[in-house]
């Protein structure tokens, strides 16, 4: 067995480098862990595994002796694209406090939408005092598009603030207290039903644009909307122009084609639009640091890699 | 056993009246219900029962054949300052349904502070993408002010989703997985240590300007509150001078001594504050009607009345 050096490979401002790299350190004294942009060339061909975050994929290209790549983030799609044929094992993080942290935020930005927040952050600013009627969750169906690790806790915790909850993923999941579809058929009637949706799915070559017009059009009158996965999953124009129509009620938008969000992107001085800088379920560097590490010590003793991700389905 | 009519007195809109009349007809087909502006003088004496959802206490003062009170609502603190010296027993709404959408409200606003929703705000109307920092809701604490049935399921609510939660109450009270603390000694220790603070007192002599700006001073700095409570338990001058300096962080305030809120009022336009048309914890009709049907049909049957209302404590 190698025991290789690792670089952490990113493109973080130099703070969250260094942040990262102490923490990573401090829960692996036993490795030499260093930034790839302190290396020379020549020690280069040293590194066995590279830790990243959003890298330079002409960086990881460098890495001659790379055998496999540990990911700080859960979603991996955007670094899969860029490193084109040269196609390293990743093993993508999957932190079970990521999920939490990302249950959490659904509930918080459903119950956002669910009691009004919006509408009333728009009367304040017309000093208008206006009560609108309550319904109770149980009357609200919350949709969740992708029944994934985060789309399945997801749901159990709205199904857990009382939400009447319709789940959708590509192929049939079973979460409990929550009806669960699959297909296009599943798609169109959980679109259908759904009040307030979430979409939790991954960038796929089958989600890219998944939530088209034609789709949006069967959502419920002034529905609302919510996406915590990625923007190509959504055609933006067609959801701004159901918002503007009002066939769409409000979105929040944590994620986009392009971050940060272009100053110029019709999203930010939408009144129909929050939006967020990708903050829906940041990962946490404590726990995070110690699932890398847990990941690194299988690996030097027996050689075992977790789960890497599918090349082929991109997640 | 009398089985004298039953009027309802209020204040709200004609709308209003009529959907609430409609709704106790339906539950209590066998009483004779109606509106206090429909009655003639004479008819005045025949009336046993007020239901109640701030009425005017000139009109209460004429039903001299009154037994007893009850109310729509479950704050009845400006009822009783209002009637004076005329004393009916006066029965407030307990409706478990109203403790749960308060728990619910509690819940909610504490995400919408707990996640940055007012920053993220700020920042969309100025473009700005800014990830902040990430804080795992069990480090964070939030103080219950009064846990009495709102104040402890908002507690335990909070509890579930993973908060810190810290109650003070006049008396000692025991919840489950919650610190709590009564007297001077534990309102300070309290408000030293919240992270956010949920207000859900009784309006009384004693917690009127509970929260002055000695008490206010207490918290941490930055500290975040919600007042679902009474709008005079807290003192608005001390609160905004916080809030302006930044030893308050952001205040959700649901609750004033004058509602609506008066348009002249500084809290709509404080960027540090969000104001709510009273709506944290709105009665609901369905179950409300069928609460009061149930009282009156168990003081038909012998004389007996839910706890009333101790008109010196004020609730």
């Amino acid at each position: 067995m190698k025991t290789g050096k690792i670089a952490l490979v990113t493109r973080l401002s130099p703070e969250a480098e260094t942040m990262w790299l102490e923490r990573l350190s401090a829960v692996m004294p036993g490795e030499d862990i260093r930034s790839f942009v302190t290396l020379t060339p020549d020690e280069y061909v040293d590194i066995e595994i590279a830790i990243v975050a959003n890298p330079d994929p002409a960086h990881l290209a460098q890495l001659t002796g790379l055998v496999w790549v540990q990911s700080l983030w859960a979603g991996v799609e955007r670094l899969v694209a860029e490193l084109g044929d040269f196609r390293p094992p990743i093993v993508r993080l999957v932190d079970p406090e990521l999920a939490r942290t990302m249950g959490e935020a659904a509930l918080a930005w459903v119950l956002y939408l669910f009691r009004d927040m919006p509408i009333y952050a728009a009367q304040q600013r017309a000093s208008q005092w206006v009560q609108h009627p309550y319904r109770r969750p149980e009357r609200t169906t919350v949709g969740v598009l992708g029944l994934g690790e985060l789309g399945a806790t997801a749901a159990m915790r709205l199904r857990e603030a009382g939400f009447n909850v319709a789940g959708w993923s590509r192929s049939l999941k079973q979460v409990q207290g929550i009806t669960c579809r699959a297909g296009e058929d599943g798609l169109e009637e959980t679109l259908k039903t759904s009040d307030i949706l979430v979409c939790l799915l991954p960038l796929t070559a089958e989600t890219r644009d998944l939530l088209d017009a034609r789709r949006l059009a069967l959502l419920p009158r002034g529905a609302k909307l919510v996406n915590f996965a990625r923007g190509p999953i959504i055609n933006t124009p067609a959801l701004l122009a159901a918002l503007d129509t009002g066939a769409l009620g409000h979105a929040v938008l944590d994620v986009f084609a392009v971050e940060p969000l272009p100053a110029a992107s019709p999203e930010w001085s939408h009144s129909a639009v929050t939006v967020l800088p990708h903050i829906s379920a940041a990962t946490d560097p404590d726990t995070a640091s110690l699932i890398v590490a847990r990941n690194i010590e299988a690996y030097r003793a027996d050689g075992s890699l977790p789960t890497a991700v599918n090349l082929h389905r991109g997640y």
